[in-house]
């Protein structure tokens, strides 16, 4: 997509996005616990996107974007840089429609990412964990090849597909008093806002993040982007900072975020593994942190809860450490 | 359950079971995998019974046991041994119907399993990893508080009660060649001979076994039940040998019993962990680890694998020591 003014996606963008990617993503399913909303208080409904193909939500928005190119744009393929699940959903996408895919990704990136990335066919240039080594080695890579660049949160068509995910949620649970997920560049919760915004306006959306990459939270409370160089938390996946399109959504729509530290998300992981039985990443942690965290925001309250991603190193799970 | 003649129960009585047991257990999802499918050849189709609320198959045959007791029977509450998911799945439907429930359990069985059994209710007694000192020390438990006896496998309520998972795998699936479970018992086994000689006859029931426990292996192969005391494998699930009744079944409408080692249950394990992101213990990877090491066995078929149980100790993964 060219540099342009702010494109904000409409409900009808999400609509259509979730007609065009039904037949390459999973309608996942929703788990519940008697266990969990015991210990909680809360009635919690577990929306598993760790279920996807690839792993991850992110295949919704990348399958918007690349279902939606036209012939002419398609036949030069598609670019991005992520931190890992955009760069692998992004890679499957493509390798669905049969274009390239050239994926810039830090080179500390979990090593299971990267191979998923290259089982789908997406070539891989490695850059430092840093925001700006990213941006430069994108440049580059774009430069040399000419694929489209799908931003793996500031676009309109990403944030229109991971909308999807939260029209599914309502139908398969009947409602909901609040969606609680993970905030990283703020993609899926803006795709949440969009989507909840005219679907169920009572509704609330809460967003999750881990005290050492807690930007978004700052920004939130500033009334204003603060983006940091570089943060490190386990939750690899909300590294990035708000954009200005994902800062539209967060702004305007978003309830409270909460922030839960290193080790309550750890804590959190094992407890969903164990209850649940599914295997999820530590970003998908946070919201069941913050809930555990903050038990008075949730109790007596239907709690939806976004597991974003499934893609772990389980030779290196943090509890391993 | 007195002492009497073998009592082979039938289809009749494993949809009375389905009936009785409804409201207490999950239809749990299949789930399936592009990159498993890929891999094998075959079309997989796996039944998350780790999804259930205790996380594990073993709560559809004490859900039966356990709400098919008469009140006078039901006061005295039931008693079982087991190696663990018989356990806590008794004490989670014995909790639910608000009985007693004694379990006699070995000693080595996972923390995990006995945190389940007590948060469930059940009231341990340890034994050592035998049967000979298992079946000992239940005797003493049982004559102390005259609990109904509800056999891990062995017994016509708990075996109608496992063959409901058969039932819900077939109309879930539009059908099925073979199903593959894990052999310990054969409890699982049985209830999926008994309900697919009748709903499927032309699906084929397969059994997978570790080659450290493969007592029911040989005993198909010798044509008589072959006992091992004590065996050792990371498949805790399945140590314990045929009896009688599971016998019947096992040696009537099994099609093949494959083994697998230690190494290849493992590294099924992770491969399923890591690419349908789920949770299950050693015992529910014997069939993928078999599915692997025969692949001309299920190409081009349509393979239904159930996965047993979800109750592992995170602190303890087999790839962990």
């Amino acid at each position: 997509m060219k540099d342009s003014a702010m494109i904000i996606p409409s409900y009808e963008d999400m609509l259509t996005a979730h007609e065009r990617i039904k037949p390459h993503v999973r309608r996942t399913e929703v788990r519940r616990s008697a266990y969990l909303n015991e210990l909680t208080g809360a009635d919690l409904f577990f929306k598993c996107e760790n279920f996807q193909e690839p792993g991850a939500f992110k295949v919704r928005g990348a399958c918007n974007a690349v279902f939606g190119l036209d012939e002419a744009q398609s036949a030069k393929g598609v670019a991005t840089h992520s931190s890992g699940n955009h760069a692998s959903c992004l890679s499957y996408a493509a390798m669905r429609r049969g274009i390239p895919c050239n994926v810039v990704m830090p080179r500390t990136a979990p090593q299971a990412k990267k191979d998923t990335v290259r089982r789908y066919g997406g070539r891989i240039t490695e850059c430092e964990p840093s925001t700006s080594s990213r941006e430069a080695a994108f440049a580059e890579v774009q430069a040399a090849t000419g694929g489209d660049f799908v931003h793996p949160y500031n676009d309109p068509r990403v944030i229109a597909g991971q909308g999807t995910c939260s029209k599914e949620f309502i139908e398969q649970t009947d409602g909901l008093d609040m969606v609680v997920a993970p905030i990283g560049g703020g993609g899926m919760i803006s795709g949440t806002c969009l989507t909840l915004a005219t679907l169920a306006p009572e509704c609330q959306v809460i967003a999750a993040e881990p005290e050492q990459a807690d930007d978004a939270y700052r920004s939130f409370k500033a009334g204003h982007i603060i983006a940091d160089d570089a943060p490190k938390t386990i939750a690899d996946g909300l590294l990035v900072p708000l954009k200005d399109l994902t800062w539209h959504f967060v702004s305007n729509h978003v309830t409270e975020i909460y922030t839960a530290s290193e080790t309550e998300i750890i804590d959190a992981m094992k407890l969903v593994w164990k209850h649940l039985r599914v295997v999820m990443e530590p970003s998908s942690a946070v919201p069941m942190a913050c809930v555990l965290k903050n038990p008075d925001a949730f109790r007596g309250k239907r709690v939806g809860i976004v597991l974003t991603g499934g893609n772990v190193d389980l030779d290196r799970l943090p509890w391993m450490v």
